[in-house]
């Protein structure tokens, strides 16, 4: 049984829960590395405190499922077969009576909970999510390998996105150039829909990229990330195209050093709002304050968005292990939008940074 | 009111449904014209039979919502509001007992539903999915015409698929081509994961892009879509890189002719069944019924898939205004994989094909 499965059954024992029903297909991938987009089609993980855990998958799909190194029972049905009689048989075969399941509330839908509730009508249902998500905010070293390729590849598409600025090319343009300089090293999925944002546009916290010309003396702002082995990056430069003026220096080095100082703050034994105030004091300090109107930062892994969520108000005590983003922005309309971010990793003594690219402000002639 | 929330109306009055509560964005998209993916947050929109609709939008989207077209009421929420609070009052206002509340069961999640039961204990919910697709699956001339234009740019995306095909390059850097050139056209969104497949990758239905390097002799097959306005399309075309031999053209030939033979087949009163054996016979009687391992099309429109789904069990009698794919197929592994796809239109005495890149083969040299 691999560690994953193993806190999680151990977390059970506690609860008293007889069996967890996974359906969402991150959570199914974090606890038995099998990755499959199942799309309308049922794909589930069934733990057991001290049974063998046993997987459901469209029978096309087994084969992937045992490759993917799972090697305990799985369940495939076809399209014309109903895998709940076969989940009920499978379930009945390791226990009794059933008292207790975790499930996920905000993955499951209505349809798939009748038919749990149907099987078990006397049992209780709670919620499996919270647990998960504390499993996976702290990666093992495997995970953290697989996230560090990932940076090296978003480092990569900054890169290939500064090399391609050039006077009256549009925002979708670049975004182009950057996938398909990814895409011919192989990469088959980006984290989220890259973002390239120039001019007033980078001065939006929810611009979009369009067809916006970039032109001298424009911020460009980059936000991208890219997917492998089912692992997400993430990472945001802003560059200046041509010479910019005072203004923009200033909001840009504001940020830097507001990110930075962030950065600095990371260790284990700390929390997270103690690592967003240390940026967002010095934003305001700067009087800037207004103008950062986002959280400082988010956990990531198999999602792009996982625990911890590095906020303001948020206590939560930083440990080895942790992967996040830091990336403070300032957006003053009309005149720049500046936003600096980088994924870090709480080692037992500090910090890593796992993405690379330089934040010195890059002059893009 | 519109049309379509007309008729989800006078639905529920014959079904006696109190009200409709509609989360799946598409859905939400088809009734109130309002195009949102909000993530984890809540997006519902609130349907009586006799009373004003509401929209219930995550507070920054409020202007979004409005700025769509919607002129009724709108409850915003922000991060630490309780949207189940003010949905309970606005229902309040309306209606005094519920009795019947319809959901959308494939979608709504647990952590939802259970505030629903909260809310309304006595209720009964049903599910008001299959009457939402079948108000879809036929199509209006607004509707018609963005679809039109997304097969356009899907025919325009293979033309430039076919004008970038060069002994060596792979089947990712193909993708980036064609998505760059869309790019350039202001396209954001394709309607599923780009397909270009070759040699022996084409020759599995579930083959997938990667670092296949295209030769001479070879097949190609591009499966794509782009979304225009919230609605996709989707094209298949199957070229040849040079000269192909005779077997390859024999199963490109049959292909082409059972495709035909379904375009054929549709008119109003003919059933899906009907068009898919047109198509499936035809290869079957050429020798590769059981290289036809699919469906032969699916419908589309704000989803990628939706009904009518074109099997050929489907006794489901075609109508003016729906919108489906047929897309027969032969794969034979190691030989030739060959797919032909059109998406079509039922008119009021037969069929509009809508994309229109050439089908005779075309060998590229």
């Amino acid at each position: 049984m691999n560690h994953q499965l193993h806190k999680l059954s151990e977390w059970m024992g506690k609860e008293k829960i007889d069996f967890c029903f996974i359906t969402s297909p991150e959570n199914v991938f974090y606890l038995s590395g099998f990755l499959s987009d199942p799309h309308e089609r049922l794909l589930a993980l069934a733990v057991f405190r001290d049974q063998e855990p046993f997987l459901v998958v469209p029978s096309m799909e087994k084969e992937d499922a045992k490759n993917s190194g799972w090697d305990q029972e799985i369940i495939g049905y076809t399209d014309i077969q109903n895998p709940w009689k076969m989940i009920e048989q499978s379930i009945d075969k390791r226990i009794s009576s059933v008292q207790k399941i975790a499930i996920e509330k905000e993955h499951l839908n209505v349809e798939r909970y009748e038919e749990l509730l149907q099987l078990f009508s006397s049992a209780t249902f709670v919620s499996a999510e919270e647990k998960l998500r504390k499993l996976r905010m702290v990666k093992d070293e495997k995970e953290l390998s697989i996230i560090k390729e990932a940076c090296a590849l978003a480092d990569y598409a900054v890169e290939v996105g500064c090399n391609e600025l050039e006077e009256g090319k549009t925002e979708l343009e670049i975004i182009a150039a950057i996938e398909y300089a990814l895409k011919k090293k192989g990469v088959t999925e980006m984290s989220f829909s890259t973002m390239v944002l120039t001019g007033a546009n980078a001065a939006s916290p929810h611009g979009t990229p369009g067809l916006t010309k970039i032109k001298k003396g424009d911020l460009v702002l980059f936000d991208l990330g890219v997917v492998v082995d089912g692992y997400c990056s993430d990472i945001t430069r802003t560059v200046a195209f041509g010479e910019i003026n005072d203004k923009q220096k200033e909001i840009y080095d504001t940020v830097l050093k507001s990110q930075l100082a962030a950065i600095d703050a990371v260790k284990p034994g700390v929390t997270c709002a103690d690592v967003d105030l240390a940026s967002r004091n010095l934003i305001a300090e700067a009087g800037f304050g207004e103008y950062f109107p986002h959280r400082l930062g988010h956990g990531l892994g198999i999602s792009i968005h996982e625990y911890p969520s590095v906020t303001e108000t948020n206590s939560l005590v930083l440990e080895k292990g942790m992967v996040f983003t830091i990336e403070p922005g300032i957006y003053v309309p009309n005149v720049a939008g500046v936003r600096i971010e980088d994924d870090v990793y709480v080692t037992e003594n500090g910090i890593e940074v796992l993405t690379k690219f330089p934040k010195e402000l890059q002059i893009i002639k």
